[in-house]
């Protein structure tokens, strides 16, 4: 078998067999095969794509290619979720300690932010003294101590991904279904997990601008998971603006707790509450998802849930004070507003601005060397469908430093669309449920 | 500018402007721009193509990468003549002769053979003592003292074909009409010419094995050549089966000298004598192609151009004796016999398993870094429309060893259609003319 092969077989638009996937994934990670056959592979599959069995022998090949964990050890179902990325989307510091506090484990293993989404390991690390970068050893230990982990890729865990997806960045191959399926599921598979609730983000925030190719991500994803022998759902949610008030890191930990405190805004509760339940049902902890959602708002009021944060916390090094003294965060030194420049209604925010403009502010990675600020961040005042006065405040921003504000400021004022007339409908946040 | 962004655009199916063009051609020749980088956006141009603008450009970087030779301290035009390669295509070795001893130039930079097709040098250095790689300043001398010179790609002439050619080859981006008109039109523009004459294969020997496709890659070198300046016309001409009567390096170079002593096959002698009457004509000799083609004849007749290849080959360091004494060439031990299984009239051959089975006894390269037994050929006894019986000869095999003679057998005894019926009608040798 010879690469060269392969990749012309690719671009003449043929199917490749799993043993030829396995070749190609395999040879690559042993440094085998060059960067530049893999690259000109890569946009191949790009433009050419991957049918159903191509992709789910991609994923396995990459899952295999490095560590599986294997929690037998720990008595229950191993859950998680994964979510595709957006602006202000949080609900993995609110899921993980309710799902835990309810009797599940969750091994998650997540990402770091980049462009105009966040990632859950830099929230994380906001808090002060919290360790993503846990041995396995070290993970186990945690994950049977509270029923909670969260670390980042470890380079144990499915070593063909970090060096694909490096490959794929440089090479402007990333946005393909089949690829980013392979990414996703090989690491999400490779934690030892059961089942798998994905949360398919669409919308002006999200990487899948239309609600269609959310739903393809979803289906081949659904798919490739339950072929694997995974219980697997997807809901596809809306990212047409931030979820929740906040982005920022700081800030999304101090609303983070809101929620696990019974307050918070509705949509990030409700988002939540909604993938929890999905969680604890998918996990055979209930029996419906509806017994899921009263499982996890018990769990919410009767505090369990945030004790539970507070035991992981403590449990990765952090200071659990922060939980009670969110003065403990990172704090902005200054603070901006971004007002309305005219009376009407918000009909639609171009929500990827918004995380640029974060990003911009040292609140986000423009290129994955760059440092994040914790203490950056932005609080939004009004949500689709809201009124705004002229001169009234649409977002307040925390700063440090002044050296993009005035073009972030504009950034932040531009993906506001106001207008006269209220929009026709509310959208539902959980559009469409997958694999159920 | 950043590559990854231009890999986006044609990935798209963008047009990239000739700054694009030159930000990545020359990035890369100079190592700015990682492999990896220009195999995805070689794998993106192969499979969405460029435009005549963007093919136009490429060639024009390319060229201006190393340094365009000027010959204008000799006097007359320079002209030259490339083929897009088959099985047994020698007219190089005979045309080059005669259009020097007719009084132009031809500062001629061939290509080494791979796979079914062989390659001038190749031929040339079946020659004892020949030498094709003179320096820049040997080749002007050679010129200017017998009006041609054969030699091949040095490092100052177009280095970015050559570092785009090798990753091309180990990327299955090989057959894409942009790139083989940046390939090879960036090298003959770079030889200092005034016309170039294009014979472009069709058939079952050529690369382009579709008329149609022959066409296309004719038409857009022969635009790109016409936007450069130089005057340029191609013909479309058969490769249904081999050209002459032999293929292999020392057999190649008895039959070149037998057309310049006014014999040889027909087919060879007409299409060596067409070429040059075209380059004559472009050459501004002759007012006529016609004309050319009387003086083409009057050179061949009255020997000058058997003279001209003595000196030719006496100024390069070889032993011209080889013209008068062809036993001076490396000679094959042993021979063997391809006879017809059945009788009949000859349908068609598979030209292009001819030149596979040459290599694979030796004479010529499977693989770029294979040594060539320049004593190893074939000879034809049959071409398209001659009638064989049981048991007659269709193939005589020269070769040294022994190890793959029987696959080569069976491969060159399957590339015979032997039918009942006579071929409906001769197909011409020179299909069309394009440019003109």
């Amino acid at each position: 078998m010879r690469a060269v092969d392969l990749i012309r077989k690719k671009r003449d638009s043929g199917e490749l067999t799993r043993e030829e996937i396995a070749f190609l994934v395999n040879g690559y990670t042993r440094g085998e095969i060059p960067d530049y056959q893999m690259a000109a592979w890569l946009m191949a599959v790009w433009i050419r794509g991957m049918n159903r069995t191509e992709i789910a022998a991609l994923t396995e090949v990459m899952l295999h290619s490095g560590q599986v964990l294997n929690h037998s050890d720990i008595p229950g179902m191993k859950v998680d979720k994964h979510s595709t990325g957006g602006v202000g989307d949080k609900t993995s510091l609110i899921l993980a300690p309710i799902v835990a506090a309810g009797g599940l484990t969750v091994p998650m293993i997540s990402g770091r932010g980049l462009g105009h989404t966040g990632g859950t390991l830099d929230k994380l690390e906001a808090i002060p003294g919290f360790n993503v970068n846990l041995s396995l050893e070290e993970f186990r230990h945690v994950l049977r101590e509270c029923g909670m982990g969260l670390i980042g890729q470890t380079a144990e865990i499915a070593p063909a991904d970090k060096k694909i997806y490096a490959l794929r960045d440089a090479t402007s191959t990333v946005e393909n279904i089949g690829l980013i399926c392979g990414s996703i599921m090989s690491k999400k598979l490779a934690e030892g997990i059961d089942a798998l609730v994905l949360d398919v983000k669409t919308g002006s925030g999200a990487f899948m601008k239309k609600e269609e190719d959310a739903v393809r991500l979803a289906e081949v994803m659904v798919e490739t998971g339950k072929q694997m022998g995974k219980k697997v759902v997807a809901l596809i949610t809306d990212m047409d603006q931030p979820l929740g008030r906040t982005a920022g890191h700081s800030n999304e930990v101090i609303e983070s707790v809101e929620v696990l405190r019974a307050g918070g805004p509705e949509d990030l509760r409700d988002l939540s509450l909604e993938l929890s339940a999905w969680m604890f049902f998918l996990g055979e902890k209930t029996k419906t998802v509806e017994e899921g959602r009263r499982l996890a708002e018990t769990m919410v009021a009767n505090g369990k849930a945030l004790e539970k944060l507070r035991q992981g916390i403590r449990l990765q090094g952090g200071d659990e004070r922060v939980v009670d003294e969110p003065q403990r965060l990172p704090q902005a030194r200054s603070h901006a507003e971004v007002v309305s420049e005219k009376a009407g209604c918000v009909i639609a925010t171009k929500c990827e601005q918004l995380g640029t403009a974060l990003a911009m502010l040292g609140g986000g990675r423009e290129k994955k060397e760059d440092k994040i600020d914790h203490a950056v961040g932005l609080e939004f005042h009004k949500r689709i469908g809201d009124r705004a006065e002229r001169n009234e405040k649409l977002v307040t921003i925390h700063y440090n430093s002044a050296a993009k504000l005035a073009e972030a400021k504009t950034l932040i004022g531009d993906s506001y669309v106001i207008g006269d007339h209220t929009p026709k409908e509310k959208r539902p946040l959980v559009r469409r449920i997958l694999g159920a």
